[in-house]
């Protein structure tokens, strides 16, 4: 099966196998090590002094933590939002009372520098700005350095949706000041779902304090305390700790600059493979993600009997889309463990099935793959 | 290794071997029937027609969701503890703006069905009862088809901590009136860290409706409407759910009564054989768990060199006591992935380091192993 959503990845061997290491105390110094050695990589990869708080939830899960130890009921937030995952980081702040504006902008489309700007400027009230990295229903990177220097020049402490970036492209904590960061182990890291990770900045720490939103399962003070004793608060998911050891390894002997290239390029052969189809990208091409490549349904055809023939006929699983994009688009994943010979088998099975189910590529179009 | 601390609990080969198994897409089919066959499995677990949600995050999380789902800030409750975890339920119901009476027994001692009942009768403005079927600190099983029966008379709604209970010893959750019902996968089950399992009766769900706590990660809500659909709504923790699989088929083919029944054989060579040494059991003898044995620190024995004697010198790992009972007791875990032979490696090894950490048995005890 050449599993080509954008999470969870396919996992390597080694990280399959270390998922089968028996239990251990997870109060004892078997465990311990294993905390610490993920923390430290964890740190490493996020390019960061602040804490990384390994919690046993899903990447939602991770923008829960973020918002609940940092925000209080009434908090004055901006979200800045391009497609479901903002929305929903948006909608977990309001679930616990945040009072929300929302900044939105079209699908396909990164944030504009400019208008967070504005944004921020007209509303000295607000205290927070919620933002995602990597939208991964759109297939839209935002130009995060940038929109992050907005919000420092505003003062603002900003929360980051870098679940499916983190790891695969590069996002840096301290140079880029970013105050709390979320990432997944089932995206970029290799590792199926179960683990996310959570940076805390000093600021973001500050926040904490102050915060007044309850928390209990994911309280990050809780979780600092313990890591403080090699332990985790509440039992954790310790099989996915074995992979996250095994995985983190294996990126750091490949090199995070190889990893961030190679992406780079199963990126650029999905995105000119596509085009070669006569397929429309979904993205915006200036901000095309690297780790998820969202198609524009083809005409005439319904992209669920496209996934369906291409499940069936070739053992390739691309994922739709999301929300109100279902049926209008159907997304690539190309992340974590990712070759460009497996991005290649979908342009060319695509190949093959597009004009059996009747899409014609418009005039001008080679049919076969770049 | 003799992993003897009361979960996680070791895990067979075939559970280890299946957590290896390759990702899936987690929206896909293939994923759809794992989860449809592990959520009724726990319904014949459970012994009940309720929906059995299964949540990735620890058994704590599992206590949230039956708190945050059931319960508004203000809201009137009942915590029936008798110990850490007890005390832990309570500490969720309030952190999330329960106001809560808190009726506390002796630790060492199981909760008085005749207390419940007046403290009900006292206070009619309580709706709901949090009760802990087998408290894993003290190593005591609450009477809880008694409690419970107590709890349906007045009308309460009840939540059961039944974390280190549910597959081990009869608990049933329809026979027995239980509305929300919480265990998780690294204790009977036989499976690592990582899912909590809750179950919603109908009173449940309709306490849901009226319910006003803020939720989103942990919300049983879309959790019911996503498994309607063969999902979750977050990511799950797909090689947890490979391993429940497993483990389920295993334990329904030995029969649930012949595994209750080796968690009770497996309890009393513990509870004879700690006795047989001299050494006092912590909990009542009416209520001692089937799962975990306490055991109050040997007499001029410290409980951390003697659990350090035991791992280095044998490779048993023992757990030491939570909280306030750090210190003062050891504690076996027998529940799980268990046998009466690994029950009695640790009384002989207990009966070698014992005189050598310089313990003298009462007069009149036999040293040697029942």
């Amino acid at each position: 099966m050449n599993l080509r959503i954008p999470g969870p990845t396919p996992c390597p061997p080694e990280v399959l196998s270390a998922l089968g290491t028996q239990m251990v105390d997870h109060r004892g110094p078997e465990f311990a090590a294993v905390l610490e050695r993920v923390s430290s990589g964890l740190k490493r990869a996020f390019r960061t002094e602040n804490d990384v708080l390994v919690m046993t939830c899903a990447g939602t899960g991770g923008l829960e933590t973020a918002v609940v130890n940092t925000l209080s009921p009434g908090e004055r937030v901006l979200s800045v939002s391009i497609g479901e995952f903002g929305k929903r980081f948006a909608a977990i702040a309001e679930t616990y009372g945040a009072a929300v504006t929302r900044l939105e902008f079209e699908h396909g489309q990164a944030a504009a520098a400019t208008r967070v700007d504005e944004a921020l400027a007209n509303d000295p009230s607000l205290t927070t700005v919620l933002l995602t990295h990597n939208e991964t229903s759109t297939g839209v990177t935002n130009p995060l350095r940038e929109l992050a220097g907005v919000v420092r020049r505003h003062g603002k402490l900003l929360l980051v949706d870098a679940v499916s970036s983190m790891g695969s492209m590069p996002c840096e904590v301290d140079a880029w000041g970013l105050d709390v960061v979320v990432s997944g182990s089932q995206k970029g890291w290799m590792v199926p779902p179960g683990l996310a990770f959570v940076s805390f900045s000093p600021r973001a720490w500050q926040a904490y304090e102050r915060s007044q939103m309850p928390r209990f399962y994911l309280d990050a003070g809780k979780a600092r305390e313990s890591a403080a004793k090699g332990q985790t608060p509440w039992t954790p998911a310790v099989s996915l700790f074995y992979g996250m050891d095994v995985a983190l390894e294996m990126l750091e002997r490949e090199g995070w600059e190889s990893v961030f290239l190679r992406h780079q390029r199963c990126a650029d052969v999905a995105r000119q493979g596509v085009r070669s189809l006569g397929l429309e990208l979904f993205a915006d091409p200036r901000f095309a993600s690297n780790t998820v490549t969202t198609v524009r349904a083809p005409q005439g055809v319904s992209v669920s009997d496209l996934r369906k023939a291409l499940r069936e006929r070739h053992g390739i699983v691309l994922a739709g889309g999301q929300g109100p994009m279902t049926g209008k688009v159907f997304r690539i994943g190309h992340l974590g463990l990712v070759s460009e010979a497996e991005v290649q088998a979908v342009i060319a099975a695509l190949a093959v099935e597009l004009p059996r189910l009747g899409f014609v590529a418009p005039v001008g179009v080679s049919r076969s793959p770049a």
